[in-house]
């Protein structure tokens, strides 16, 4: 299995996306493709190359993170985006991981490899792994247009077959993210949209409200992409509040009981919850509901979150998601015809 | 000064209510009327009512939690929150304050006491205080309705207009939340929104994403009601998870260092941050755009954010903003007609 991997987006490129995907081939004994400037690449890997087999195909253009996403696809053909979609296009890789401009991946994505049948509008997965167990995909994630209900329903089936087949969920509980749990709540889409998943033959649950987001009472979280985009970065915000306390705690810490040296979160057990708040460490975001795999990983990802897109790309491609999605999907469009 | 208080309303009542309002009353200096059971009252509030000249206004009915908001204002005329909103609309009251139905406490505020000439639809603007310093008001976070441009440019005005005058912010920075910083971002109701904010003479400054929303910069964060009931809620959740995670690390901490006994969140420094993310100790969100003031407590408020809500409507009163709402917005209705 290839794996190409975009190692020119994101904050942290070229070095950290490195570093990320060779952790990646050792750990999860997958081929790789990096993306990017090919002399920098053979610098960085280094040795690596060989020893790991890396492949490395060259992209001379760089889409920078606030590019206008179509506009960038469709004039700069040789940046790594592109090719790495393109890779998917033609066979040559099983999935290409970016932590690149999102719009620009989600575009690239659509025109290369064009939406799954049936489905207007793919949708970026984005598991929240706050609490330990298993996580919770919020879906949609993509933010650059309004919703309709039947969006919505679709984002449910989208992200009820992914977590079903990634995860070995039979029936995932599916909730829609809304300002109260009686039906009846929220705006105009959300009412609209609750009926079509009461009908939908999902194991749809009932709305969710924001505090019960991290509470494992749902394994898919259903929301419009603006609203899943906000929801999405808030917790981001809150997660860093949070480990600039901790770590100020680890000083005062230290100072106070003098134990200087100590990896303290690690001995205080907020290593592991710190971690799950720093989406520096998240495993990316899939997007579904086109025809092959990609996987977004946040702009900010350092090498450990590289490594974990790639094995969420690895996992995807092993369970064949994207087929299934297709054949599910193909079927449903056929018998509702 | 006389503050109506709804003995009666959220699920800490009436014991946490009466406990904050007392408090409220030593601390303050204010008037207190408990809105509620006469004789529970009586009972919970014991000597204090003389000594502290508490005053009792008797609410035979309760509107629950999940009572649909119109139809329970409309169909108990003796409920504590009716009762409460009309002292306040007879002028008995300078303020009133809740934590029962928000939804209810908003209709009433608007049967009871009308909106400002001018003003489509009040506003509920909650004070985050996440992060030490001045705190930032979210508005709206009213979660029942779509919202339209004009109505984000109406709570704009409104919210700016509240915090400069509760807060001495000369010219308080507006943003908007959006999922972009970028001009354009957004879907169809914030790209309006921005136009009109962008023309509206008040100090804004951009959008702002959720990741930035307990940074500071910002005194005014404008959304729809929807996304703000929704944002506000997901702060909630997870500022519960962090609680708990520090009480656990409390626990393993004592046994791993032989402190037991200690408090020790405080003596790690960790126990204001962890009393900014408990809403139980939140200070209560301030019904802006009606011709009178209410304060709408958390659900969940105890004691001290009960006492903290009757600090704001103090306060509130204090700087009249009532008044100057409505003879800003009199004049503004008057110059742009």
């Amino acid at each position: 299995m290839l794996i190409a991997v975009d190692a020119a987006g994101g904050e942290n490129a070229p070095r950290e996306i490195v570093k990320g995907a060779i952790k990646a081939a050792q750990d999860y004994g997958v081929d790789i493709a990096l993306v990017g400037n090919k002399a920098v690449l053979h610098v960085l890997a280094g040795r690596d190359i060989k020893k790991l087999n890396l492949k490395i195909f060259e992209a001379k253009d760089i889409i920078a993170p606030n590019e206008h996403p179509m506009r960038a696809v469709k004039t700069k053909p040789n940046s790594s985006i592109v090719i790495g979609t393109n890779l998917v296009r033609d066979g040559v890789a099983s999935a290409f991981v970016s932590a690149g401009n999102t719009g620009a991946v989600v575009c690239s994505g659509l025109l290369s490899l064009g939406r799954v049948k049936g489905i207007e509008r793919p949708a970026l997965g984005s598991f929240l792994d706050i609490t330990p167990s298993t996580p919770t995909l919020l879906i949609d994630a993509v933010a650059n247009a309004d919703c309709r209900p039947s969006h919505l329903l679709q984002f449910a089936n989208l992200g009820s077959t992914y977590v079903k087949h990634l995860l070995d969920i039979e029936e995932p509980r599916v909730r829609l993210l809304n300002t109260g749990e009686e039906e009846g709540k929220g705006n105009r889409l959300m009412q609209e949209s609750y009926d079509l998943l009461k009908r939908s033959g999902l194991n749809f649950i009932g709305n969710i409200e924001g505090q019960d987001i991290s509470n494992r009472t749902a394994d898919v979280i259903v929301t419009d992409g603006f609203t899943g985009n906000i929801v999405l970065k808030t917790i981001e915000g809150i997660g860093d509040s949070f480990i600039n306390s901790l770590r100020q705690v680890g000083r005062v810490f230290s100072t106070a009981y003098h134990l200087r040296g100590r990896d303290l979160l690690k001995d205080l057990g907020l290593g592991s919850w710190a971690k799950k708040m720093d989406y520096r460490e998240y495993g990316g975001a899939c997007l579904v509901g086109i025809n092959g795999n990609i996987i977004v990983a946040h702009g900010r990802s350092q090498a450990k979150a590289i490594r974990n897109a790639i094995g969420l790309a690895k996992q995807t491609v092993d369970r064949d998601i994207c087929r299934i999605i297709r054949e599910g999907n193909h079927d449903k469009t056929n018998s509702s015809d």
